[in-house]
């Protein structure tokens, strides 16, 4: 019996976090620890350290010293190292498998082990998302040197969107230089996407072959997906994570003009970059200065809710446009997507933060799009919590044949283990 | 009784079209004669005039001097003072209201008197359109010159969605610099879609405040717009008319990172830009060389249509890559608005050359969507020309609920003289 402790590690762009699994091959990961470090770009850091289910360390200041997501890592590694009560991991030489977030894997269709000689090709797929994959590089980098016992696999955000056929993921541009600049749609979140179309069939009794899904992962990043027959058929996300959906600070789809008529220099390279890391300003501006953040000041959709629900509220204008807005936005996929799946849609599925914690966007969309037949059951949305992995918050009572409503509490690491414990070239 | 001879001219990028109307004050324009000059920018360019439905010249050579817009309607104008058989025009004095059609209005409302004194504020609305209004503009400064006696006016593009709510035509960027810098979705062809909401309002027997339609403009320019109680709600085109459906030489709605991905100086200004018109190579290169164009070899959908149907053709894969591209971005906006008109659609309508002559495009799309309710009548489709200005090609026998599938021949020169002898300021 082969066992072996994953870690998979999630950098995001001010955190990162590490999810400890034992896991046997091809059995379900059992996760035993989790860290996480937030607040990277707002110092002081925090640790949080959670051991079987327990929380042993909140809210600890992390020391100034460390900065970037490499500190992170090694920190967070330390923890889970320094823990005498956690004696699957005593030295570095105890972890089996490192398997690490990529957002952009290109034309990657399933995970990669990556070695030294390998990394390059990682260092190939910066050039089309410099904004997105270095933060994930630096720490796959770290663990080949510093972990040389274990395996290093990449999993790609882009992965699960292979199978968008070719009419759907053409862009109508010039066709050589679309070639060899691999311009296309790629597509993300698809991590998460496998494990919410997984969950689903598995909640509805289905195999994922016979499962149609809208599936929406709203968080601080947002996007949609079309899922046919249990693969991905269409994606609101694009080149970059930029298309389709806004964020916290992203602007989503807008006029591909309309960053030319925002300033004059948008064309020119960012003081962010640096020699490999090529960014325009253009970029910058839609990525990281748009979004909820601009529109109303605010990156948390919670506050953004409640004052768009409360007219007392100082700022219920902006609010109120903000949320509905999204909302606008949300439904124009889902009416595209359900058109595109031939109005074969065995459920819509919310998830990722604002996904599972908003009852009042999921209750606002599933009202808008109730001519497609979706219903929300008002009491259950509202009033329970989402505990379990999928839960329903429609109304189906009585029709079989009406698409279900239900919010998923998507897992990317485990998801990036579990592709790890089925893979015999990981082993 | 007050009467005026109306011209309508409409200016795209290599042709000048100019239809002569006799108006009386509040009737319905009567067209006596039209006159055409195609080919600007692939010369020698041709005329071609109609007087009272016969047509008089027909693809005669033009004079390699007459070069641009201004050149050709000088040469239209005399074409149209020199027929003897135009009693109504012996000189330019004859000539009450000239009506330019104007792509890009900003914040107007509704058509404008322009003026020797009031033509800058046409200038100020270049900076937003700068490839779009252009052509249009000079023809403008020249009917001010060169025909004292006529009144000047405005149709605008955009007018017609200035009803489209904040919400839908917000973008979620920084809020001060959208409004200092005017970025918003306006979107365009609303002259055409004034002209379908008439017409079919009118065919179906309806008052247009009571009509919900999804309307097609699908030309060398392409364009989708929900019409809610008889005014835009939604359209595909934005700041812009390059977002929302590709066209002819027009990627449409791309992420918006990818042109920074195409070449390294998307950002500089293009060569075909003049001190008081900046254009980056990145708007040439989305607006000029993208869409069927770059991606099939011909900006003819026709063509790309026939070899998409004939698995002989040996450019076959790749038109038939084109069309069901079109086909699929086309009926993502049907799914979409159809939710947003919250399924009250009263009917679905095709306009724009393409629009009123595939009929294997209007097949596909209808069948693509039939789980919205549309069905098309294969035979009434494929058989019958278009001949009525407003024409059924959707089956709807016995179903009264029903959306219809209707084919309108919009006419914007017609809806500009009918916007024009309906205002009594320019009389």
């Amino acid at each position: 019996m082969k066992k072996k402790i994953v870690l998979s590690v999630n950098a995001g762009s001010s955190s990162v976090k590490v999810s400890v699994y034992d896991v046997e091959f091809e059995q379900a990961p059992v996760q035993i620890a989790e860290a996480q470090i937030s607040g990277l770009t707002s110092p002081p850091a925090s640790l949080k350290y959670v051991r079987d289910g327990e929380t042993v360390i909140k809210g600890k200041e992390v020391d100034e010293k460390v900065e970037g997501q490499r500190d992170a890592f090694s920190l967070l590694l330390e923890t889970l190292i320094d823990d005498e009560d956690l004696p699957q991991i005593k030295s570095k030489e105890d972890v089996g498998i490192v398997c690490h977030r990529i957002v952009h894997g290109g034309d990657y269709t399933k995970p990669q082990l990556i070695s030294n000689e390998t990394y390059h090709h990682l260092e190939d797929l910066n050039d089309l998302a410099p904004l997105h994959n270095a933060n994930s590089l630096g720490i796959v980098k770290l663990c080949i040197r510093d972990l040389p016992t274990a395996n290093n696999v990449a999993c790609f955000d882009s992965q699960f969107h292979s199978s968008i056929p070719e009419h759907i993921r053409t862009y109508p541009i010039n066709r050589d230089i679309a070639q060899s600049n691999h311009l296309r749609k790629y597509g993300f979140h698809g991590i998460s996407y496998a494990f919410i179309t997984r969950s689903t069939a598995e909640f509805l009794g289905k195999r994922p072959e016979e499962l149609n899904l809208i599936a929406l992962h709203l968080g601080s990043g947002a996007s949609a997906c079309a899922i046919k027959a249990g693969k991905s058929w269409d994606t609101s996300m694009g080149l970059t994570p930029l298309a389709g959906l806004p964020g916290a600070t992203r602007s989503g789809s807008v006029d591909p003009s309309l960053v030319f008529h925002y300033a004059s220099d948008v064309g020119k390279l960012s003081p962010a970059s640096t020699k490999d890391l090529h960014i325009s300003r253009a970029e910058e501006i839609l990525n990281k200065e748009s979004g909820w953040k601009a529109l109303t000041g605010t990156t948390d959709f919670g506050k953004i809710t409640s004052a768009a629900f409360s007219t007392d509220s100082s700022d219920h204008a902006v609010m109120k446009l903000a949320f509905d807005l999204f909302v606008d936005r949300i439904c124009g996929f889902i009416g595209s997507y359900y058109v595109s799946l031939r109005g074969q849609v065995d459920a819509l599925v919310f998830a990722g933060g604002i996904g599972e914690k908003s009852s009042q966007l999921r209750a606002a969309v599933v009202n808008q799009i109730s001519c497609l037949g979706f219903e929300i059951d008002e009491e259950v949305n509202s009033n329970n919590e989402i505990k379990d992995v999928v839960q329903e918050v429609g109304k189906t009572t009585g029709e079989r044949d009406k698409p279900r409503v239900l919010v998923c509490q998507t897992d990317e690491q485990f998801e990036m283990a579990r592709a790890c414990a089925e893979d015999a070239e990981f082993w």
